[in-house]
């Protein structure tokens, strides 16, 4: 940038689409301006001028000339001149960044004010005390802003000033006072700077200039900006614009405004205006202000043009709006422009209701909603104006809020809710034995574990509430209590858990109900048309399939049959099955559980008619269905030393045989997924059977039944090649004995990392691959996911070494390459293979953008996130397409 | 293959070369009369009739009439006629295959022998014994071989015709008495088979080919073949020769030989024969065979033959031969001559030898050494004559033998070798706190872990045998005894465990002790000068590093610091900064473990003058220097329900208390590596003191000392990052606090899937790379090494699952595929990038020939593998110029 530089804008000059060169303000005032609104005339110091500022810490060459020749035009448009004694031009200068960011310096109005041009003012406007307010308003700001002088400071005055003349408001002061106050203000500021208060209009402007260019780079803002990932190159300009005033009596005011509701959406502006008074006083909360729809009455011809520009602006905009206007002498003059921030239901609402009216397109209303927004409408949440307690916070494992009456055991939580109460779970972990205590509860905390502890999965699972891994709660079950900093909570106090943000807090909290509106529904169902990939579920229950497909999903990604397991009935028999001493003795059991997950798989096809189903071969290392080893050890230990006999140690030291027998270093990398169903066949063999029974006999009763077999863990071709081997016997034999073809696959979850480096032999074997993001992300990052939670990422993300938890967010250079790599050595072996993910991820639209651009079939999620997936799906589509993603919501 | 196809060929047309067509000892017979050695003249029916046998079941077209025609040719140059009833042609049908292979169908002598033509060769050879000799043995191989009657079948009929003319051998039967043994014989056969024995020599030769095809797929061949992973389709040839006969009196015979000893290596023949006798009498052990030496007195123009045939064999084999051979009336025919079988001494000798002799060259003889006969030579064996009860097998954790009376703990071990007993510790498995044990037992012996277990690594790294794994084993502390099915063995008992082998053996074993012979330093000095990667040693100690040095280690590739914390005196120390309660508190403890670390460094800096040698910061995590958890709990258990108290209590609580706190579900994957380094900054800056002051103090005193500073278990680039800086910080403290400038480097383990997958971007804050392959193993596969190789690794290996297995020999395809990618990556960052590899499979020669073709710089081993290691690279170098490495060791 040399001397020919253009530093300068008139807002005829500008345009919405130069918000990057004129910051949001200017490009908005410029907008306006174009469009024929009534915008009071101004021009637009740029970004670059800022630019240029900090890099050379002063006005760079021309840019001052040019404001002057502005300003110059400014004069001759109003007929006024900038520090004329007579009729002065005053002006309003503001800051404005492409990014609406707080800290920075705000505004200055009535700049051009001095002991001469007020009373110019006073004399033009026939008006001493608008003339005497606005100086007054004047000097305050400048003080604050330019001089950094806090408001604060002159309080003293202003309260003295009130006191003596008894009035409660400054507009209310005698012309006199106000003089006095003026006075007063500028000996404080001359005091405090030892200069006096510059009385050069010019000096002023430069000033105030200056200021707004230094602002960009004080703490609060910078901290903003980091925080927010804002580009610190982004720079703000500066808008000088020709003051009009609100405070030139009871038919002026100054007024902001939504074009729509933004809490509820509903198509009704909605806003506030004071009368006789400056921009600021409306949201200073001093004066309480009017709604917008009593200007109907006090000043009609302004409402009027009021309403007028509101349905201009949307139609412009094709967005709800946020406006700032003043009214001067029942004349509407528009200061500012903006989309309109608002809840997530305004949003929904909004969106569809603009493509009704023909504003925007689906694939816009698709773009204005972001998943996050979905998920708040789905979850029970705290009301947003509860005072709350919280006193601790552990993992946000699984979302919505909670309250009820503390428990500390999953047979406790059964009874007190057989009783009608309401309850929590608190543990210090939740094993399989708890897993009624979930269904009794209305929440679950817990004090270890991380985002894919037993508590986290299953209530993920389940849609409870969940928060994990909270590890200052003490836990003392003995005491039926736990500790928390100073508070001690005990049975049956109550406490409400939020799992969308980990927050514990004492006593009950009032609530949001979630509730899917037609907007909900109708927005997903144009979402859909944009999307490539498709949504299943993770659902391992009927329940949870019907529910699943409610919400949208289109089958079923993964069905976990050793969830099953867990019941109640069944875990005496999985465990008699584990104990069994000979492969004839575990065949017997097996007959046992047959009937039972055949029933499962039933209820499930039976909710899925139509669609896919997968089902995942047991995957958990056996012990998992075992009491848990330290308890054993110690209830033996204990019984044995005290010398005690009886059926209950012969039991408890039957399992701790088989428990140390089972016992490994890092049960996460041993015998579990595809080894165990390799080592132990009968037991895939019952599954399979189980299965494909239960697809025989729908199709006999004329239900579509796609099942999809899915082997877990798969590292080598070799693995997948076997365990196909006995699946395949198995499903012929069935299918043989109920003369009936079901259209079955067999495929792989790809969850290891040597799966991925060799899925070109893997996929002669498959029929399709299911990522499993949660363990390949361990297995590839070298995590254990709940040590890992527990120990150091929180100090990993304090520290920068990781920037987002990739358990969340899949991790596109380390997992996202074995996901690449996988997917094209697949289809260089199997073109049209299928390939889909059901880690956690397949709910998370960063990684399901990542998803889509990879090129996979479809994504799977829990039933409640199949909307956020659903959403997310089709804004990868549109944004590889072009289109931006915006959020307004607050 | 049509009907032109040529299945026969004359030894004349063949060589050496064509040992794929020929079969080997086709291609030897067709070499020795190529060269013009005394061979009887004969034909080979080629292994592609084998082929075409076993395709259509039947001989292939035109076979049958060109090995008429041979057999014509053969009759010319004899004079005498197949089947001929005055002089009639014998011949010799013996199987050969390319690779020589136990099971198949060996030899039939004296094919063409019936009721006619024995008598005409009883007239001819003027000797009616012989002839019926001939005729009797030819019967019951023919009965044996192709007809399948067992030998055992008739020794009935021998022992009774021995016993009616009161001889020890058949060859001293009357000619009648053999006769009848024929007569007998063939009536055997004839109720056998239900036909009569095939009196016409073409039906005879015709069936003896057809069963020398069959016998390529008998069962026991097959086994052979996939045990040694010999192909299917190599086939088998058929050699059919004339006769020669060492049984015509005292001047004939039949023997073997070899060229030179094949137990030393030894420059002399070494052979044994039988006057009066036919090929298989001499192995058949009936009769005591003579030394070689013995025929100069005997025969002693054929020794002289067979001395001059020697020489002209070795000259033109440039090896050692294995050699039969048949004198006949005076005469030596050669029948076989093949690379012969040697014990690892003799082929380093004969190869530095021939070498010596400028037979071979010094590449060649690089080439004639297997690594794997170098680790025989390194460690300490059970003498091969000795009779051995193996009661029980578990893994060959670390190799050699050692013998000892049985110990229950380490205490115990000291306090017996204090008394000047060997003993042999046996553990359910080991911990740090054992570390005194190993010191003080000849070997180890577990019940639990693989080959990475405590017990494995560190005995490794001592060069002690271990057995690890011996699940069979139940070890009893409270008895002080183990059980190994009927087997009980109580303290004090003597046993012999082979770590090579994993062989538990009850009593001492007779052993062969190691050593290093100049020729194994000649051969390894040669075998450097064709190298490309160097041979670094993992070292802990400088005892350790001066044995590396003095096995050829140029460096140190890995030291591990945290096993410096495992010393005796220094456990406590280290358990103090465990137990810390802030970081100042655990500053202090560190304080007192500075000094310790230093003299270790000063120590192996010392030792390894002028090498780098790459030190590892601390790696496991925390809970390995405690108390095992499980014992801590029964312990506190008991003792508190038992009403005890006291110090002992608290101490233990105290431990319990911690190991809780460090408790996780899968270490592996836990809180280790680089994620201690950043969470307790602290440690790694008191290893980078006191590396930095050995350092320094040493450079002053004049040794070079080039420190390399590894970082465990990076996954992420800014781990790396993060940790460097701290490094760096204290190095340079340290260097500036003595004025020195010391040449170091800080550089990362290759050891998560991440860090190779972003390799390029690790790099950036990366002076070297080393691959650490067994935890590379562990995430690519998803394996947890120990649990795996106790739980499923047996089962895969038996079902083909895993050819072998990885954390012995690198898998390429998966885990070879990140260690290319690694490279590839790296050193598009940092060209010159230094790169290594340090996991056990750097001294795995398969796995070192993979390193050498992906470009890395060099390996580390431990330093009893530095020897193999050298000599692998050496062949790596040579088999990617074309080379082959030939084994011939037994």
């Amino acid at each position: 940038m040399g001397a020919t530089s253009k530093w300068v804008y008139d807002f005829e000059e500008g345009s919405a689409a130069m918000k990057t060169l004129l910051g949001g303000k200017g490009a908005g005032l410029a907008e306006m301006t174009r469009i024929g609104l009534p915008v009071p005339p101004g021009f637009t110091i740029s970004t670059e001028a800022c630019h240029a500022y900090q890099a050379g810490n002063a006005l760079p060459p021309g840019l001052w000339d040019q404001a002057l020749e502005a300003l110059r035009k400014l004069e001759r448009k109003l007929g006024q001149r900038f520090g004329d004694a007579v009729s002065p031009l005053l002006v309003s200068v503001r800051s404005g960044a492409a990014v609406s960011m707080p800290g920075m310096m705000d505004t200055v109005l009535n700049l051009g004010l001095n002991e001469q041009t007020v009373k110019g003012l006073a004399q033009h406007a026939a008006n001493e005390r608008f003339a005497y307010d606005s100086y007054r308003r004047f000097l305050m700001m400048f003080a604050d802003i330019v001089l950094g002088i806090k408001k604060e400071r002159f309080e003293e005055i202003l309260t003295h000033a009130r006191g003596k003349e008894k009035v409660d408001r400054e507009i209310d002061l005698s012309p006199a006072g106000l003089q006095g106050v003026c006075r007063q203000i500028k000996d404080l500021i001359q005091a405090e700077t030892r200069q006096p208060f510059p009385e050069d209009p010019y000096k002023q402007l430069e000033l105030a200039v200056i200021a707004v260019f230094k602002s960009w780079n004080n703490p609060r803002a910078a901290t903003y900006r980091k925080q927010y990932k804002i580009s610190e190159s982004l720079g703000t300009a500066v808008n000088v614009q020709a003051m009009v005033y609100g405070n030139m009596g009871e038919d002026s005011a100054s007024g902001v405004a939504f074009t729509r509701n933004p809490s509820s959406g509903d198509k009704h502006w909605m806003g506030e205006f004071l009368p006789n008074s400056q921009g600021e006083d409306v949201v200073a909360g001093i004066r309480t202000p009017h709604p917008i729809d009593q200007l109907e009455r006090t000043i009609p011809a302004a409402f009027r043009e009021f309403k007028r520009t509101c349905e201009l602006l949307e139609k412009h905009y094709r967005d709800m709006q946020d406006i700032e206007f003043t009214i001067q002498k029942g004349k509407l003059y528009m200061l500012q422009t903006r989309t309109g921030k608002r809840t997530a239901q305004a949003a929904l609402k909004i969106a569809v209701d603009m493509e009704n009216e023909g504003l925007i397109t689906k694939a816009e209303a698709v773009t204005r909603i972001q998943p996050q927004d979905l998920e708040q409408l789905l979850h029970k949440q705290f009301d947003p104006n509860a005072k709350v307690q919280v006193v601790a916070k552990g993992l946000n494992a699984s979302p919505g809020a909670a309250s009820g009456q503390v428990v500390f055991d999953a047979d406790d939580a059964e009874s007190w809710r057989d009783q009608g109460k309401n309850v929590i779970l608190v543990r210090i972990e939740t094993n399989p034995e708890d897993i009624h205590g979930f269904f009794a509860a209305q929440g679950i905390l817990t004090a270890r574990g991380g985002m894919s502890s037993h508590a986290a999965v299953v209530a993920r699972g389940m849609g409870k509430p969940c928060v994990s891994g909270c590890e200052e709660m003490k836990v003392d079950y003995a005491k039926k209590q736990f500790r928390v900093g100073a508070h001690v909570v005990r049975e049956g106090d109550t406490i409400t858990i939020d799992g969308s943000t980990g927050r514990v807090v004492l006593g009950a909290v009032p609530m949001i109900e979630p509730e899917p509106t037609d907007e909900f529904r109708q927005l997903l169902t144009w979402a859909d048309e944009y999307s490539r990939l498709y949504v299943r579920a993770n659902a391992d229950t009927p329940k949870n399939a019907k529910r699943a497909r409610d919400f949208g999903a289109v089958g079923i990604g993964l069905c976990r049959t050793e969830r099953m397991f867990n019941d109640v009935d069944r875990l005496p028999v999985v465990r008699q099955m584990i104990l069994a001493k000979t492969t004839e003795e575990r065949e017997k059991v097996l007959e046992k559980l047959m009937p039972m997950q055949k029933e499962d798989f039933r209820g499930i096809f039976s909710a899925m008619d139509e669609f896919p189903v997968t089902i995942r071969l047991i995957d958990p290392p056996l012990h998992e269905f075992l009491p848990m080893k330290d308890e054993l050890l110690v209830d033996v230990t204990r019984m044995k030393a005290l010398g005690q006999t009886g059926p209950e140690l012969d039991e408890k030291e039957r399992f701790l045989e088989k428990v140390m027998e089972l016992d490994e270093q890092n049960p996460m990398l041993g015998l579990r997924g595809c080894r165990l169903s390799l080592m132990y066949p009968e037991i895939i063999r019952m599954q399979s059977r189980a299965i494909m029974e239960a697809a025989c006999e729908l199709t006999k009763e004329g239900v579509r039944v796609l099942p999809e077999i899915m082997v877990p863990l798969v590292g080598h071709p070799n693995e997948l090649r076997e365990v196909r081997k006995v699946v395949e016997a198995e499903c012929q034999a069935v299918m043989g004995e109920h003369g009936i073809k079901v259209d079955y696959k067999v495929g792989t979850m790809m969850e290891i990392p040597r799966a991925c480096l060799t899925a070109d032999m893997v996929a002669e074997h498959a029929d399709f691959f299911s990522f499993g993001t949660n363990d390949l992300t361990q297995t590839t990052f070298g995590y254990s996911r709940d040590d890992a939670e527990a120990r150091f990422f929180q100090y990993y993300h304090e520290k920068g070494i990781l920037k987002y938890n990739p358990f969340e967010i899949l991790d596109r250079d380390g997992v996202g390459a074995l996901v690449k790599m996988a997917v094209e050595k697949g289809r260089k072996t199997k073109p049209k293979l299928k390939i889909g993910i059901c880690g956690e991820h397949g709910g998370e639209p960063s990684s399901i953008e990542f998803f889509h651009l990879a090129g996979l079939d479809y994504v799977s999620c829990s039933p409640f996130r199949v909307p956020i997936a659903r959403l997310a799906a089709a804004h990868a589509a549109l944004k590889e397409k072009g289109a931006t993603i915006v959020s307004a919501t607050v």
